[in-house]
């Protein structure tokens, strides 16, 4: 039986053009871009060549207002901790309820330890964010609001460029953790007053290990990595030259592929939903139907533990997510569902199925002839009492 | 004509057999680490066993006081910053006056904008640190004393282990970035009070953008990047998988590799040394002769712009570097030599030269070859009154 991956929101298959457009700078290019000689020439012309394939990618005005980081993680904390840091009169940041941990745990990090002040805007049931309350949050002390383009688990878009507007007239910098929404959703940053926006190459068919941050053009920023003068001083160490290139052809390829994919992907989807709520009772979808990335299918399946639904999953060789975060023997609900005040007990049974244009109709079949047993295996072993009327009774 | 690279110290080529060690981990096991399915596990194992190849080059105890990072000035940069923050009863820094801009950029930025004060450590003309220096400036208010393993310039070795030992004994952390030691002299970090050591792939035949610090366990360590749980809490940001295995596989090879080689590479060193000396005037070594890592020679011309003799070998096909930096026109020699007081011009017309196990003595007798006209030309251009007697004589 053919394994069937449906954890694209995790990682993505690198595409094996990408690896191609890799090779060269490992052994055969292998100079440092930084270099006075011919050896450092063609790595320097790569990385030239790459953020222009990222400038391109986004939206941006100018290829020099891509910075190349290590990735998602980093470019939301260095997103953060610069307008902090180059903005010292503000000492407030506003992010949702339902960002990535790369932005929640540094927050929290920063509001114990450095006396930051963190607004933190609630969503409802939908996912969808409290406009009024992002609106009351922003004054003059807000340094930066930070909310994502799209949700990692529920695939809710957020409408980014109303909120950065927003911001802008409150005179606070806006950026976007858009990892998830990068090749998912048309970006177009120059459209809106987005400052910054952070993106990840192994969400996007890319190397893992590379990924870059949008800072807009006059935006004043703090480096998070101090040292050499790479990246025009913005980000020191040395080139990741193969990861650099490997993002940059990730990129092209993203806009080159016909929009008639996403469609494709979009079908597939609704495919797996409506299977799944038909066949299997005591579920239902979480997020915003009207508004979501194409790709994202986030299940939530009462009274059962979704590790438990997972393991059975991956038996039958299907790879897909949970959202709980299982540590140290302890079993913690996503911070998502809860934000969107999905029961306990329910929220333990969310699993994440995330596509990309790799899925075929054939991997849908096969999850909708798996999952009714999976879950009531899972129903079995958890022995959770419903929490929802349905199963409950 | 082949071309000779001699700049080893800025990037090594990436050895094939890391490649081969790499490749599966891109588009087969291109699962997240993290993942709790069939697809995370390869990769979650691959990671597993690098971090024990990676313990055992540095020889510590214990596998998960490896902590990987995007390279040696992320690894840098950590370090310190964890010292000062998990320490907030200490706010001083001991660095050397020589130490990489991976540190010296991160400890200036400090010390004007978070009142941290740093005590810079003197060398003397060959590139020795002043020992009654470094023992003065410990003291209870000491958080890190951070000197490196050796230098990036001339190569010269500190005495780590005495000095990790005398921090120890002031109750101040020792870190120290052995991006240029690493694979290049036997480390043994156990046998040691380091605290802390930083490492990066790219300088021993592993791939750009990945690097490691050691943490000694016990170590109270305060992440600079934050977000998801990976590496324990202490490095947040999806694992770079194939990049981490690169750096494994590295690290096995130079482990591997019979002392011999570093033998064979210090008779080329020497060779290459003695044979510029003879053949050009005004020219010396600089650096700590008798205590130098085997691979670095760092010649100064006198009455040359360094630059200008690396535009004479690059069109000769010869890659080496300069330890002045070229930035908007104006030309600043290296801080390395001009604090072992290397007269201003003569430190204008340093070159290093860089060696790896991959240089043949047919390298040396075509730089010998080129070399001379290559200064003499760069003499006749850059127009410099000379600082030696040898040549103002």
């Amino acid at each position: 039986m053919q394994p069937v991956y449906l954890d694209n929101n995790a990682a993505t298959r690198m595409a094996p053009e990408v690896l191609a457009a890799m090779l060269p700078y490992f052994t055969e290019h292998f100079g440092n871009a930084s270099s006075q000689h011919g050896f450092g020439t063609p790595a320097a012309e790569a990385v030239r060549a790459a953020r222009e394939q990222v400038r391109a990618l986004v939206g941006a005005e100018h290829a020099h207002e891509i910075i190349f980081t290590s990735g998602g993680t980093e470019s939301d904390n260095a997103a953060i901790l610069s307008a902090l840091d180059a903005r010292a009169e503000r000492n407030e940041v506003i992010v949702s309820a339902v960002e990535h941990h790369a932005v929640l745990a540094l927050v929290q990090f920063l509001a114990k330890q450095r006396g930051v002040a963190v607004r933190t805007i609630p969503v409802d049931g939908k996912g969808r964010l409290d406009m009024d309350a992002y609106r009351a949050a922003l004054s003059p002390k807000t340094a930066i609001a930070s909310i994502m383009w799209a949700n990692n688990e529920t695939g809710t878009i957020f409408p980014v460029a109303e909120l950065a507007a927003l911001a802008r007239e409150a005179g606070a910098l806006f950026h976007t953790d858009a990892v998830q929404a990068v090749g998912r959703v048309a970006l177009d940053v120059q459209a809106t007053a987005i400052d910054m926006l952070s993106l990840s190459a192994h969400k996007l068919h890319g190397p893992k290990g590379i990924g870059a941050l949008y800072v807009r053009k006059g935006v004043r920023f703090a480096p998070l990595i101090r040292g050499g003068k790479q990246e025009r001083g913005r980000r020191a160490g040395t080139e990741n030259v193969p990861g650099i290139v490997g993002l940059g052809k990730a990129a092209e390829l993203s806009l080159a592929r016909p929009s008639s994919q996403a469609g494709r992907v979009r079908t597939l989807r609704d495919r797996l939903e409506a299977g799944v709520l038909t066949r299997i009772g005591g579920s239902f979808v979480a997020g915003d139907a009207a508004n979501r990335l194409p790709n994202t299918a986030c299940i939530v399946f009462d009274a059962a533990l979704g590790e438990a639904i997972l393991g059975e999953l991956n038996k039958a060789g299907i790879a897909a997510s949970s959202g709980s975060a299982c540590a140290a023997g302890s079993v913690e609900p996503s911070h998502v569902l809860r934000a969107m005040k999905v029961p306990y007990t329910a929220a333990l049974g969310a699993i994440r199925f995330s596509l990309s244009d790799e899925n075929t109709e054939a991997d849908i079949a096969r999850v909708l002839e798996v999952l009714p047993t999976a879950v009531a295996k899972a129903r079995e072993v958890s022995g959770f009492a419903p929490a929802l009327p349905e199963l409950a009774g």
